[in-house]
This record gives C-alpha cells, sequence and structure tokens, in this order.
C-alpha cells in the first residue's frame, strides 16, 4: 500500500488499552482506527472513529470491520483466526499478521513445537492430555513446573504451578483442559524484545527487563541491566522469532535469563505490555510501528531516546469499584514523567488501568529512575 | 481541579487541526475531548469523543459544549468570548483562557494598546477609522508600512502592506472596516514563543525561528540561530507577555528580532503553528501542556530533547480538490522525521494540511536539519 492520503482506515479486533494506544499512534499519521469490542464503551472508544459492538469472534461484528477496513488487525490474541481467514477473503481485506500465525500462537503448545522445531531454546515441556501424561511429563522434568492451558490464557491466568507430587491432581482439575507442562526456569531475570516485521524488514527494539509479581507485569527498565552479550543474544534470538512469524507487525517477545542463557518464554502478535516504554523512550513507538507494519509502510526507526524505565498502575482494590486514579499530580508533576490513563470505568483488583514512564538521558542511572518510578506509581491509588 | 479519574471531559471550540493534536495529546491523560465545528467533519472528528455541529458563535453549540464539560477552552480566535462568558457562567463551567483575553486580542489594536502600556515593545502604530487617519498616521511613521484589520485576521489575511501613498486608497478599501497601522519592521528574523500559564506557574519553550512565505508560516527552527542574549531577551519578553495575559492555557506569542532588539509582533490564546515542534521536540507539547493548564493540573517540562526543525504541509494546487497527498513514503523511511497529517478532506491553495517534524540530538547540525526537512516536504505533493 502507498502511503498516500486521504489515510487509510484500520480495522482493529479488540478495544482495550492496546487498542486505545494504536488509535493515538495512527492519529498523527492521518490513519483512522476502527475497533470491535464486547464491551458498550471499551477504552478506545473515545480516541477512534468508531466502535463497533461484538465478541472478538462474533462473524458480524468482525465482517463489518473487513468492510470498513483497508487493513484488519487485532490487539488482542482472543481474536479468531479462522474468521479473520474468512472475512479476508470474501472483502479483500488483508490481516496482519497473518491468521496462521495467530493460530500457531495461541495453542501454547504448538507455539513451543514452532520454536523448538527451528532451534529457537525454549524450556523442556510436554503435551499433557490427562493426569496420568502429567505425571509421567513430571517424572521427567522434575519439580517444580509450570502448568499451561494451551489456549485462553494471559497475565498468568491459565498458568499453574505445581511444586510437588501432591499438587498435580488440584493443577490439572485447575486447567480444565488440553494443556502443557514446561519445567520451571530458574531464571535471573525476565526480558522481553518488541520487534516488527514489515513489508520488507524486521527491526527490534532495544531488550526491556521485567520485573513480574504473581505473573502480573509490574515493570520494565531499558535497557535492561545485563551484559552486552546477554542483550545481544536476546535480539538475536528476537530476530529468529520473528523470522518464523508470518505476516506484518509487532510482536511481544517474552525471554528467560539463565546462567547467560536467553529462552523463548511466550510471544504475542501484538504490541505489549512491555513495549509501552517505547511511546516516550524510542523514536517510533511499537504502536506507531505497528501501523506502520500492517498497512505496508515504511519503519520507523527503532533507536531509543534514553533510559526508560515503565511501571504499571494496577488496580489497587479489593473488588471490583468505579475507577477513581487519585495522587496523579506528583506524576505529572515530575520532570521525565508521562502519565497514561486508559479510561477503564471499573477498578478491579491488579486490573491494568493506566502506565507511568519515567524517561532519563543515556547518562541517567537506571536504579534511580526505577526507584522514582516506583515511589510515583506508589503514591497513585484506585482505592477510593 | 485535582487530576482524578474517571477524566474530565474538555470542550473546545474547533475542531481543526489543533482540536486535532489537543484531541491526541489529551487521550493519554485519560482526558475526553468534545469540540464544536462548523464543518460537518472537521479534522479532530476522527480522535474526540464527539463532535457538536455549529459556528464558533453558535450559542446552542457553545451551550451544549459548556453542558458536557468540565472546563471549555478555544482553538480558534473566531471564538466569542461573550457567549463563552454567558455559557460559562450559566452552566457553571470555568474557561481558559480568559474571555476578556480572547476579547483583548481578538482587536488587535487593543492587544497592542495593552502592551504598550506596560512597556512590553512593539512596533509603532496608529489606530485607524478612515482614509484621512491612514494618510496622517503615515506621515508620521513612514512607509512601508503594514495596514491591519482590527479583527478577523489570520495566516496573513486581514494583512495589507503598504508601500506608498499611491497605495493608501486601495488598501483601506481592502481592509473594509476598523483597522490599525504599523510601521513595517525591517526584521533580521522572525521568532516565536510558546509560553504556558498554568494555574501556580507560567513556563516557556525555546524561542524558535519562524520563516514565512507569503504571510503563511513555512518552517520551525529550534532553537532559533540567534545569539543567547537574543534567546534570552525572547523568553523574558514572552514571559512579560503572558503576566498580561488572564486565565490559564498555552499562548503563542510572535517576535521580530531587529538589530539586537525583540518586540512583539502578534499574540494567539491557544497552542501556535509555530509550537507544533514541541510534540516531538520537547518533553511535554505544547498540546499537553494546554489541556493541563486549562484542567488546573501541573505544567509539564518544557525541556528541549534536542534540536528540532518543522515544516509546513501546504496545499500545492491551484484551485480546491480531492486531498490526496503523495510522497510521504520518505518522511516515514527517514530517522527521526514524523509526519503529521490532520485528514483534511480537501486541498486548496497554501492551505495547512499537514506537517513534518525532524529532531535531531544537541549535536545536529540545525542547518542540515532544515536542508533535509526541506527536501522531505519538497518531495511530498497534493498535486494528483
Amino acid at each position: 500500500m502507498q502511503p498516500t492520503a486521504p489515510g487509510p482506515t484500520l480495522g482493529v479486533v479488540g478495544g482495550g488499552q492496546l487498542g486505545r494506544m494504536l488509535g493515538e499512534a495512527a492519529a498523527p499519521l492521518g490513519v483512522e482506527v476502527v475497533v470491535s469490542d464486547p464491551t458498550p464503551d471499551p477504552p478506545a472508544a473515545p480516541v477512534v472513529s468508531d466502535t463497533l459492538h461484538g465478541d472478538f469472534d462474533d462473524p458480524d461484528a468482525v465482517a463489518a470491520l473487513a468492510d470498513r477496513a483497508d487493513v484488519l488487525t487485532y490487539e488482542i490474541e482472543l481474536a479468531d483466526p479462522d474468521l479473520l481467514e474468512r472475512v479476508s477473503e470474501e472483502f479483500g481485506t488483508p490481516v496482519h499478521p497473518a491468521p496462521d500465525t495467530l493460530r500457531t500462537i495461541q495453542d501454547k503448545l504448538v507455539q513451543k513445537r514452532r520454536l523448538e522445531e527451528v532451534g529457537v531454546p525454549v524450556p523442556p515441556f510436554r503435551a499433557v492430555e490427562n493426569v496420568d501424561d502429567l505425571h509421567d511429563a513430571l517424572d521427567d522434568l522434575g519439580y517444580p513446573a509450570m502448568l499451561k492451558a494451551r489456549r485462553g490464557g494471559y497475565d498468568g491466568r491459565g498458568n499453574v504451578p505445581i511444586e510437588s507430587p501432591d499438587d498435580v491432581e488440584s493443577a490439572f482439575a485447575a486447567i480444565d483442559g488440553a494443556a502443557m507442562i514446561e519445567a520451571f526456569v530458574p531464571f535471573d531475570r525476565e526480558l522481553s524484545v518488541i520487534g516488527v516485521r514489515g513489508a520488507d524488514d524486521r527491526r527490534t527494539f532495544t531488550p526491556g527487563e521485567n520485573v513480574h509479581e504473581e505473573e502480573i507485569l509490574r515493570e520494565t527498565i531499558v535497557p535492561a541491566r545485563v551484559s552486552e552479550d546477554i542483550r545481544e543474544r536476546a535480539e538475536s534470538v528476537a530476530r529468529d522469532v520473528l523470522d518464523l512469524m508470518d505476516g506484518r507487525g509487532v510482536f511481544g517477545i517474552e525471554l528467560f535469563e539463565t546462567d547467560g542463557e536467553i529462552s523463548v518464554n511466550e510471544i504475542a502478535p501484538r504490541p505489549h505490555n512491555s513495549g509501552h516504554w517505547t511511546i516516550e523512550g524510542a523514536l517510533s513507538s511499537q504502536f506507531e510501528q505497528h501501523v506502520r507494519a500492517v498497512l505496508g509502510w515504511p519503519l520507523g526507526a527503532t533507536d531509543r531516546r534514553g533510559r526508560t524505565v515503565m511501571t504499571n498502575l494496577l488496580g489497587d482494590v479489593e473488588e471490583t469499584e468505579p475507577a477513581a486514579l487519585d495522587g496523579v499530580g506528583r506524576v505529572l508533576a515530575e520532570r521525565g514523567a508521562n502519565l497514561h490513563w486508559y479510561g477503564k470505568h471499573e477498578a478491579r483488583p491488579l486490573r491494568k488501568l493506566g502506565h507511568v514512564t519515567l524517561t532519563g538521558n543515556e547518562e541517567a542511572d537506571t536504579n534511580e529512575l526505577l526507584a522514582r518510578a516506583r515511589e510515583l506509581r506508589d503514591n497513585c491509588t484506585f482505592d477510593s
């Protein structure tokens, strides 16, 4: 597609915060965005041209999106690859990344097998169909290990740790479906690389270091506090992963660093929470890159502007209540800090409601940025 | 207003490119924007929550805006200060900057008198009621001079140069209304300072150097290629201007540099074309600052990120035609370049349709940035 104007329309399955930030990135480029979402007033709604109402796999909503859009993409793995393939054919609307890539990624077992086949390092894993499989696999892999639902998990949902043989039965019951078991990786650090496949080339951003708690991302530190060797190794593995993917777009590639080695944890076929730092921290954000890539436009520069820490604002509430963020005055007043508030109406425990990015120049002390970012975050609350 | 969430709603009179870029800046902050505009599908429409239809001085449209918004502002001087005052009182919705400041600025004669009263340097000027006044004034001020309509001019409209006594009659006829005459300033450079008045403080961005042709801004170069003395003088005059204003918000302050002296050309009570560079070139853009200021939130940092050149993309067409921008592929592929396309449906001769910003670090050569920006711009065309 030639980057001509009036701008093209991008159809996005999903209108959560990722859809919202895609809309924010598309606007300066003159690209109109239409999203579809099951929620009546999802986060993306106020910043995009139009919001269609329907489940991620609702044939009518996705067809309506394909009918209006020049290119289709998705901001959530719950999109339906078969449906996307079908409407793409019917309306002649390209879908990026390719539905087949989404299909591969949606099934964690298939994803891992694909990576293993081509020699991308992954933790040892086995398919699990029943409790007997699970016992057998654990005899090989040892304890602790992580039982993962093959489909539908995110932000730690669908992952059940198994510490000892006593946990096996209850863990399998909790997953309730097709699963895989993965050896627990005694990682030194969790890293991620945001990569983008364009029409003619692929690029990666600087590897970030991720801090998770309760399997939910809390902070990303860029550049990751690792050696140059590890950084290069992480980028190289990420490039290998990108080469396996089909179609254009941004991919979030989560990695483990263990004793100086890199292995792949998970891949997301979309902009990723651990890439939010790129909005202020890089010359072109992951969201702008995704817009450019799926439209077939030239990719932007992935260079860092300096050193950056991103921290999520999670619902610090006991139960669902109206979202009322307080304490952001200090974030707004802090030099180099940027507030991103997703406009969600309800705070729920640990729900991602916004994030704060703190940028410094190349001479900044990453640990000091992290300490300041945490202080700013801890001063914010939804608990009214 | 406490920066709490769910975010406030900002009502903006005018939905042109400035309204669009206000919407882009408001979104990450969780601020919803509603605009009113006489055009059915103005540039801001796809990136804001809602667009009300009505002239800038349409009482129903502005009342509807005041009814929905927590704070009202305007992105065009054609807003009606009396109407804004009235609806503000009726709905209890604050208006920023203060309607009285808009009133002062709308009348170029009143604006200049106000500045002169407090000792802000301005070019010599006289009020003009009729042709005799004009002749008398020109006897004092000399030729050449600039006849300016007191109201309604922008982008050079309403300004008529007078080179010699022969031009006087036709110039006055062309203005057709209340006017002022101003001595022509044989400036060395045109500069501007974007300033912002917050609840508790005021801040200025680095002075930019502006290149006009046919009285329309073509390029802004930041920092301006002037001595440190001139830079400080420009900032000091801008701060004096800000102190004169009432209410909160961003002001674009256009200046002349003549023989090492600074005088004020014109003031805009809103984000200004010569401040578009701040989107990529400063830690907080003029649009984000305006949103923060009018809501009474803490101001952001105005620090530059490096050196920046902004060039407008103007309609290079002979007559009105559908807007079809071509040649932006090179802009998108250029490292450090950012495209801003306003989504206007029609190209008209010299109409502002978008802009390109090129940023470099502090070591970058401003002249080289300018040459590259011009080349990128010249490669873009609307002339299909």
